[in-house]
């Protein structure tokens, strides 16, 4: 039986009271040696590689050129926006893995695709560095098929609610366009991603000649 | 009188001492009518737009194509990472403001340019859903000048320090790489978006053909 998920109740919870997250104060010293406070929040999961997370962008391949060049991304209810966001694969590194590690189990799990290789991973990158700690890094990851698209089956967790969809990467920008006319949000990072890949196309068309 | 920004202290908070960010505890009924418990961050800032901030892509060129298309971002001391982040120019919309007035006033505070016009907005997007209800626009702004780069100056207020610096667009993945190699982090979504940049390029030179 499936249902649409929704809000029972928002409430202001102490820092005592959370274990996933917490809040801080910091007290620093500026760059004219005045003292000033900065508030934070913080993930209280961090592992020993001292990143939280990572997103995969997959580049879906055919030898044989059977499609274009695609990549995937997923739908997936966030409580905090009480909407299903639109974002790439991704989620928290777990202890004993490196980023690319937990990029390919990430994938694999969330959408079924094997990696075939490590295109290449950003440095570690901050998510909100003026409201969180939060930090990631972002793999790039091969996916090569032979000759047709194939639709593997998910390895989803209990509880795991996660839609994947394949998407041309050429489309990518107007389709993460048409999500939000559908009522969909999209993460800032996937649509980061979506706006720099199609600025490159226009400006290769002359546009801003 | 320049110094080093440092960290005093870095102590947990609880959300009645915090005035601009609070902790929420969500409790919400899942895809199979499961009650379960999320928890998130949220800014007590936002404004009757909906929308905590913008932040701007600018796009810098020459109508006699005297240097390249180029951007600006900026470096700023972030107290959450305590390092030297860059960023896109960015900032929290004030009240009675459209998130492309805010990019422009950001955008001409933060580096002086002035923008002369909008080539578009994302649809509003979120910064770390999993985490935080923080939200945003990205906004592309032209900015227009005649036969020479010109390097107006910052509109800063006391106690902002923030530098801009001009990069060419077609470099700006490797100078964010080297950003990184020099000791800064960068932002996620301007790394995103000089990801996604770089692949376009990619990709149109024939790399996974």
């Amino acid at each position: 039986m499936s249902s649409k998920p929704s809000i029972i109740s928002s409430t202001v919870m102490s820092a005592s009271e959370a274990k996933w997250i917490t809040l801080k104060k910091i007290k620093y010293s500026d760059a004219e040696g005045i003292e000033r406070v900065w508030e934070c929040a913080e993930r209280t999961t961090r592992k020993s590689s001292g990143i939280d997370a990572v997103a995969v962008l997959a580049i879906i391949r055919s030898k044989t050129n059977a499609f274009p060049l695609s990549t995937i991304v997923i739908e997936q209810y966030r409580p905090p926006i009480d909407k299903f966001i639109i974002e790439m694969p991704a989620g928290l590194i777990d202890e004993g893995e490196t980023p690319e590690q937990a990029a390919m189990r990430e994938l694999e799990e969330e959408t079924g695709y094997k990696a075939s290789g490590v295109v290449e991973a950003t440095p570690v990158v901050v998510c909100d560095p003026g409201m969180t700690t939060a930090n990631m890094k972002l793999v790039v990851l091969n996916v090569d098929l032979a000759d047709k698209m194939e639709t593997p089956a998910q390895k989803l967790e209990a509880g795991e609610f996660i839609v994947k969809r394949v998407i041309e990467l050429s489309k990518l920008n107007e389709e993460l366009i048409a999500y939000d006319a559908k009522g969909f949000v999209v993460d800032a990072r996937l649509a980061h991603w979506a706006s720099g890949y199609e600025m490159a196309r226009r400006i290769a068309g002359g546009e801003f000649a």
